[in-house]
């Protein structure tokens, strides 16, 4: 596909999303913040339905993972430790003409991409951590940072959390939580954003373990986005390569996705090695090595890391759920839908009144009242009936149920499917079970009926 | 009950929290940052148990509220309009001796309370909203905050969900996410914290029906509440008077929880009249007027909001669960028990072998995995049986099931209930439904079986 064209469709996704209520850009009405985004009725029914989904998979199935929600303010120290106070910079350059700002490596020649002139400063290595104070004196002993990663949350905590669950090597703490860069160039929408949600998982195991335990939560991470309806042609391995390995990285694999805008990480799979417990060991002059009771031995455990973006994942799925096809009906005109899986999908069902008349309304309504106890509904009684289900297609809802004339005899109503939009007819209380029915048995490109 | 009996229950319950993992001290490995807290593994099921709760029953039960997620950085212009930049300081002391600070108002005397001094400042107005700056350059142009109320990211949205989910007036917005406060004297453990956790709906009318819709929603905070399985002697109405009202607010009123260390503000419901969206319309020059398309009439809505926190309502939980009363089998003896809603308990089942031999671990560990599916398991086979029990008592957790000599025979297992200790004998496949049919109705101080 031509450039052109892939950034039309992701023109078209930005604008889709705003347009249903998927994502907002951040205090619009004061001509927005750049790079943070507010996630609107659909946008939160989403990301809250991936979020639990990880949550079921990595917290709630296993045995060996226990959840966690550190704060997002946490001492100084940690970011000496994890090295983030010292490493974690870009090298800025200003241009002494127009007084603008870039990353050094986004200069091609020595120019300012601006206003050209080549009057440039050095680079200066700037941290991308946002700095606050806490408590009432702005002073250098009373420097905060909002957190750039989750996982120190986990490693500060990791002998509590064992302590408490009672634990044993090998296991592994879980956490989804807000962090904050202050990136110089952030951009693609949501993908990059200067406050973003991280799901990690960070799994403490033998040394002589870990390369076993590596290859596990690879193949684990890759299924996991493959049990949301991704397609597995458009996620792909990137191996890290001696220059891109972080500091701490014994080995790195990500998975990436097929943005329209580039294959870009969606998440990350680390082995780090003895390098975190090492450092806050170190720091905190804390004993962080682990007594293995049946052995004998003591050790500091390693890490793998399993680090993914609850955004980047939200971005993925509506990326690739994003559909233009010809409507059955009518193969002149097109429709646009959301072919994600319904798990994902923010409102699970829309109910309709055919007509707003011969007491149509009342009965939807109550169809939707009862329905709501089980599933997100959306009631809708506005403009034409291929109107609102084209406004669901947009959305993603699996599933729309309308009642109609045939609905007042005899308590039948037809539910229309998304993706092959065969409609059926089925009694009023055999809605639910069709529609769990249905989420439990989806696969791509299938239909229920 | 004596002050000292209260603080005494207070550290009981401080000491549990730890001990069994629903609450750490924030960076503890470092000697812990002041008024930050972590949850463990069982304090972030409690939370998000809640606040599930909170988002079925204010958004996913309604047809009239919607949900947003909107970022904790917003546009400095926000604050501006909301009158946080002018109006939501603290006076601030500082001893000139000592060169400690204290709020103006916790200064009994004209001393400082630390060193004696009556050398003191004139008290000075202090911000309580965190700063930081936004891209690389720590200018003025560059100050952003940490929102210190999350009610600001649904005002300036109020239009764009407006339009997205086809509402109407009377409907309403809620929203579940972090805040930040730099408290001067933050305390009582994770009651007041300098980060924490709301949940707030904004719900908009048209100012004639606002005082219909205020008692509406007071009726509902309350139930609902109640319906969390707080004890409704604990919980008290009161009315801001006249000295305490907010510069927006018309009429409010708290709903307050009798903890150890007095009686604390729950959540507010509040009617704050026009003036958010007045003052939103003003800084930002945008039209935010509501035009009904049936009356012609145009109009700046009122806006009645439930305000609560996620951390209190945690607390006030944990408070009124925590229970120390002697043991049924050996009345010499007391157990401690967190008598909790089990719809909130962290985890809903202890699957035991009896004793670690004859093959009940590999039976209890098969129990234990298929419950996974439907619950938070706890599989636990260290100790005696009683110990266990009384584990998972502390944790909350309203059944355990054991595996035993029987079960070999007969595939049954005993369920012991929380509350009423009551052991009986089912079958393996009966326990799933058992514990939902329980979880649905369960009733304070009423068992089950």
């Amino acid at each position: 596909m031509a450039k052109d064209e892939k950034s039309r469709i992701m023109n078209e996704i930005v604008s889709l999303c705003k347009r249903r209520g998927f994502v907002f850009q951040s205090s619009e009405i004061y001509g927005g913040i750049n790079s943070c985004w507010d996630f609107g009725p659909l946008g939160v029914e989403l990301k809250n339905n991936i979020k639990r989904d990880w949550w079921r998979e990595m917290v709630q199935l296993r045995d060996d993972v226990e959840g966690l929600d550190a704060a997002i303010l946490m001492h100084p120290k940690v970011w000496e430790a994890s090295g983030h106070i010292s490493e974690f910079t870009d090298p800025l350059v200003e241009c002494l003409n127009c007084h603008r700002r870039f990353r050094a490596d986004e200069i091609s020649g020595d120019k300012c991409p601006v206003c050209g002139s080549d009057k440039l400063t050095e680079p200066k290595m700037f941290n991308l951590m946002f700095k606050t104070f806490i408590g009432p004196v702005e002073s250098d002993e009373n420097v905060i940072y909002l957190r750039p990663e989750t996982a120190q949350g986990i490693y500060v905590n990791y002998q509590n959390v064992m302590t408490t669950m009672r634990q044993k090597i090998p296991f592994g703490i879980a956490q989804i939580g807000k962090a904050f860069r202050n990136e110089i160039s952030p951009g693609n929408f949501i993908f990059r954003s200067r406050e973003f949600e991280q799901m990690e998982m960070q799994f403490f195991v033998h040394p002589d373990d870990a390369e076993r335990w590596f290859e596990y939560w690879r193949q684990q991470r890759w299924n996991w986005y493959l049990s949301l309806g991704i397609d597995g042609g458009k996620i792909h391995w990137h191996q890290h390569g001696p220059d891109e390995l972080a500091h701490y990285a014994k080995d790195a694999y990500d998975i990436e996705f097929d943005f329209p805008f580039g294959r870009k990480e969606l998440e990350g799979v680390h082995n780090r090695g003895d390098f975190d417990l090492s450092r806050h060991k170190e720091f905190s002059g804390k004993n962080l090595e682990y007594s293995d009771n049946v052995s004998g031995e003591k050790y500091i455990p390693y890490i793998i890391e399993t680090s993914g973006g609850v955004d980047r994942c939200a971005l993925a799925v509506l990326v690739d759920a994003y559909t233009v096809e010809p409507e059955k009906s009518n193969p002149q005109k097109m429709r646009t839908v959301l072919k994600m899986h319904p798990r994902l999908s923010p409102i699970k069902v829309g109910v309709f009144p055919l007509v707003k008349k011969e007491g149509m309304p009342e009965i939807a309504r109550e169809i939707a009242q009862e329905l709501r106890k089980k599933f997100m509904v959306f009631y809708d009684e506005k403009d034409s009936i291929g109107r609102r289900y084209r406004r669901q297609d947009e959305a993603g809802t699996p599933f729309c149920v309308t009642v109609d004339g045939q609905t007042l005899q005899d308590n039948t109503v037809t539910i229309r499917e998304r993706d092959t939009l065969i409609q059926v007819r089925t009694k009023i209380d055999e809605i639910a079970p069709m529609i769990e029915k249905y989420i439990e048995n989806w696969e791509r490109d299938k239909g229920i009926f």
